[in-house]
């Protein structure tokens, strides 16, 4: 069993292209000895982007843990806050923006 | 795409034997899409107690959402608080009890 507080963990820059103001901590993931799924956290600061993107075979389970955003996810656009639960299937467009002054942080669920 | 804020998601009671003051919600899962993994969001009461128990063949992924609480695994008692992320991995002992006054939220995410 390992437990950890996020703020224990690097935060790391995302990779994905035109990301702005947003950051990765992996809580759970291999290193762990998850070997099915792992467990980010998403710092997403105010006025940060993660762009319009999809991944072919990845689903994400998200939960918005902290703040409030706007997903878009193609064709509409969704006001989230803490205590959301958000399923984006593989294969669906998604982005998420922070127009609030407070970080908006999320946990997102992928499969390894 | 799938959104849903966990309060309204059914609040239902564990069925873990002897298991006190503990609901939780399924916020993400086959109903939902979900084919991998399912994300659910557990409520621990002032007094509330999740026993000892093990699961043969599913690990735990958990964040804690709000409060805090004591969890067991059998050898020892681990203060945990909002913003820890546990790794359970299949077949190790756990327990939560909180003796707070203010309920602890959980979220923990299982194979499916």
């Amino acid at each position: 069993m390992i437990k950890r507080h996020f703020t224990e963990v690097k935060e790391e820059p995302s990779g994905l292209a035109g990301i702005k103001g947003c950051t990765v901590r992996w809580l759970i993931s291999k290193d762990q000895g998850a070997q099915r799924y792992a467990m980010r956290l998403f710092t997403l600061q105010p006025d940060g982007i993660i762009p319009l993107h999809q991944h072919e075979d990845t689903e994400h389970e998200i939960f918005i843990v902290e703040g409030q955003g706007v997903l878009d996810n193609g064709r509409e656009q969704i006001p989230v806050r803490a205590g959301d639960a958000i399923f984006v299937p593989a294969g669906e467009d998604h982005s998420f923006v922070n127009h609030t002054r407070q970080p908006m942080r999320f946990i997102c669920v992928i499969p390894l």
